[in-house]
């Protein structure tokens, strides 16, 4: 292990943070509300950290697939935690777990919250909020990539892949520090877009900020009590178009630019993704055409709360709590299923569930005949046995994660269906649950020990699992019997 | 596919279902409650099904893999078809569906009734129930394998191995037929213990035989509303030891006939069942201790509930629906485990679930070391890669197969945890689920078509899932890509 390289990219990546928190602070002085020492003390702490950490600079910069998965650990770790500090300063969010909820949630683009009421938060800290989806939607360390080369060898793509989503991460290009910016450039302009289109519906320039960075991220947090509900058809239109177009995998955006129409035809992940969501919202739509008054507004309801749950965003126009247990199933499904690999969106991917479809129907013919040789492909390629097992375990880690977590939250006897859905929104880092946590409520009903679980869980689901797990697990020999 | 053969050897099921059938009438002539007509006019219907299907003698007496899915589950189904035949005809389950449930829920053991009022049947139906679990314990086609070999070459084993429980199933024996002749001897004898010792407590025969085949069976149909509530403790703590007994791998009890002691202790299932089971007993025991008078009570109870729940009997002493949310999170969680591989038991098996954390472990250990070999062991030998996979595989059809389940009985709109625990209940052959389908309600709350549900869910649960996905699965190519 490479401590001194691993100390030097965290104390980067806190230096990284100082910078942003500097937005939010022209926000308060903008708006006058007396708000940024807060803001300029958090910084202050995090300039010191990062002096100590990047004191001594590393001979070595190697660093291997091990460091990668602790440096993106314990990266999302801090930066979580100083990201807290202003919530916490300005006196908005007087206790530090509920802080930390509300910074993790943020960062992991979860958007589940622990206020009663957003709307009375300054807009600084709502600024910030937003801000840290938008952050922690294409990823951290992949943000610094795009600006530095962080280490030398292979190193940078064992950062991006360990806190990219998806499966199987490769590059586009042959540089790694290439794709991180590939990846910006297409995340930014994707972003200007929609802050366009919302200001073209007659909003104020913050709202369409704010929304946008929920949008992108996948995030989720608004800046009204009740999410999006207030916001015109219109609006709430764009950001169901958006929030669909953040859960596709960003290198399907590279092909477009590189005039691939063919490939992204070809793309399998993409279309199961578009007939799920399609499915899902035909399905909801007919279940609860008693809601509303016409077809259109039904088919709009619908696929908003579709488009939000599905690409895990977690933005509400109606308390989708009330509707019939059918859609509540239906949308319970989509929150597990999540959005495309390599998107900002949460879940366990699309890939990952058409890999595990796949995987069974071969295991299925290898029953009957246990002789034959069956391969399992994507888009026409051969998918590696070895992604093939890390999807399957990838998969009961999952549900493992999900038991535990439910088991410990119970203890607050809240209800199961909260405990369940609370678990399953904070994992797939949606936002709203059923029940005490559906788009109604919030997770301030539960006490600081299920509060933890649920910061855990979030960074379980941002991470997607392995990275956490190795940073608790002791150095394996390299050859041992389980 | 051997068509006249698997004819053939469906109809000698039937002649056993038929024969069978003599025992409840012969319960019925005792007590004089003039249902055995009923009886009787089922056994001549399934006579005539069983002469016309066994007509044409197979010249060829091998079958392969893929028939002896089939056998396995067209044989489960038609004799629960058959089976439900008294029910309808004595008119005391009038509705079919509702009789074919029942039917159903002997034969794989489940438990789930539709009867609000169980006491309300006959003699005879209720020592049918309650005998349809014993004969589906052990399997419906081992059965017969114990009386007479019923095919050539490797036939038999493919027939065991459908029809028992488990991610790997052996012979003790070289020969099929004297494996399934020690696997009757030992289920024989100890349901015989099990009459005796329930006796010494001093209750009816009749109460006694019916409540020992369902536990032996792992099923949980009483003969009581209140399930086993109204016996004293002597005979709870009777079928709470029972229950555990019959959910450990029959293989370790032939292990002990032969005095190899060593081996018994040295397997790694029967110590984790037992650990997951005090474990759950001693969680519980806390969670619900303001809800008994002492200690003693309190650990009886929990104990009854686990290892009525952990084996999938079903059986119940109090009302755990009412019990806080973190036992009911306990149970569910021991529902899903399930029992020992190779008993009567139901869920996903504790080794498989052994072996998926053993797998987790090595990939995680993959990932830092690309090249490392790891391999993981189960009682000191390796595992092969296939029964690795196949678990895989079987893991998440389960998950799939659940969560697709509960969308489909949402439709009824009962409520989520009803949908939920009514699925896992069924699926994992248990009986009980919390609040409508607790232990102080029943599945007469669902429409016919989630009774449907229900119904195929208790045959992939007891079949577990493979053989019924091969079923309506096409003969494949032997050599395709997926």
């Amino acid at each position: 292990m490479n401590r001194r390289m691993i100390l030097y990219i965290l104390g980067t990546l806190l230096l990284s943070e100082a910078g942003l928190m500097l937005l939010p602070v022209g926000v308060d002085l903008y708006y006058g509300e007396g708000k940024f020492a807060s803001y300029l003390i958090t910084i202050a702490i995090i300039l010191v950290a990062s002096f100590i950490m990047t004191r001594f600079k590393p001979k070595n910069k190697t660093i291997h697939a091990r460091d990668g998965f602790i440096v993106v650990s314990l990266g999302w770790i801090i930066v979580s935690f100083f990201g807290a500090l202003p919530f916490f300063l300005t006196r908005e969010i007087p206790n530090f777990i509920d802080a930390l909820f509300e910074s993790v949630s943020g960062f992991t683009t979860t958007g589940a919250t622990i206020l009663n009421d957003v709307e009375a938060l300054c807009h600084a800290n709502l600024f910030w909020r937003s801000f840290t989806h938008w952050i922690g939607g294409m990823g951290v360390l992949v943000f610094i990539m795009a600006v530095l080369p962080l280490s030398g060898g292979g190193g940078d793509l064992y950062l991006m892949r360990a806190e990219s989503t998806g499966p199987d991460v490769g590059k586009f290009v042959p540089k790694s520090i290439s794709t991180a910016r590939i990846l910006y450039g297409i995340y930014l302009a994707l972003t200007l877009f929609e802050i366009i289109m919302l200001l073209i519906g007659d909003i104020p320039f913050f709202d369409s900020v704010t929304l946008s960075f929920g949008t992108a991220g996948t995030g989720g947090f608004g800046i009204k009590n009740d999410s999006i509900a207030s916001y015109s058809p219109y609006v709430q239109g764009v950001i169901t178009a958006f929030m669909a177009l953040f859960g596709i995998n960003f290198s399907l955006y590279f092909l477009l630019l590189c005039g691939k129409f063919k490939d992204i035809f070809k793309n399998e992940e993409l279309r199961t993704y578009i007939i799920i969501m399609l499915t899902a919202i035909v399905l909801i739509s007919f279940d609860v055409r008693e809601f509303f008054d016409s077809g259109l507004e039904t088919l709009r309801y619908a696929a908003f709360q579709v488009s939000s749950v599905m690409t895990s965003t977690g933005y509400s126009t109606t308390d989708f709590n009330q509707w019939p247990d059918f859609s509540k199933g239906i949308l319970i499904l989509v929150m597990c299923i999540g959005a495309c690999a390599g998107s900002t969106g949460g879940g366990l991917k699309v890939a990952r569930v058409l890999l595990l479809i796949k995987d069974a129907r071969r295991e299925l013919k290898r029953l009957i005949h246990p002789r034959s040789v069956n391969v399992v492909t994507l888009d026409g390629k051969r998918v590696k046995d070895e992604v093939l097992r890390s999807t399957n375990v990838y998969f009961y880690l999952y549900i493992f994660i999900l038991a535990a977590s439910m088991l410990l939250v119970s203890f607050d006897n809240v209800d199961l269906v909260s405990d369940f859905t609370g678990v399953l929104t904070t994992l797939n880092n949606i936002g709203p649950g059923l029940e005490a946590v559906g788009p109604a409520g919030n997770f301030s009903v539960y006490g600081w020990f299920s509060k933890c679980i649920f910061i855990i869980d979030m960074l379980f689901g941002r991470l997607e699992i392995f990275p956490l797990i190795l940073l608790f697990s002791k150095k394996p020999k390299a050859k041992k019997h389980i």
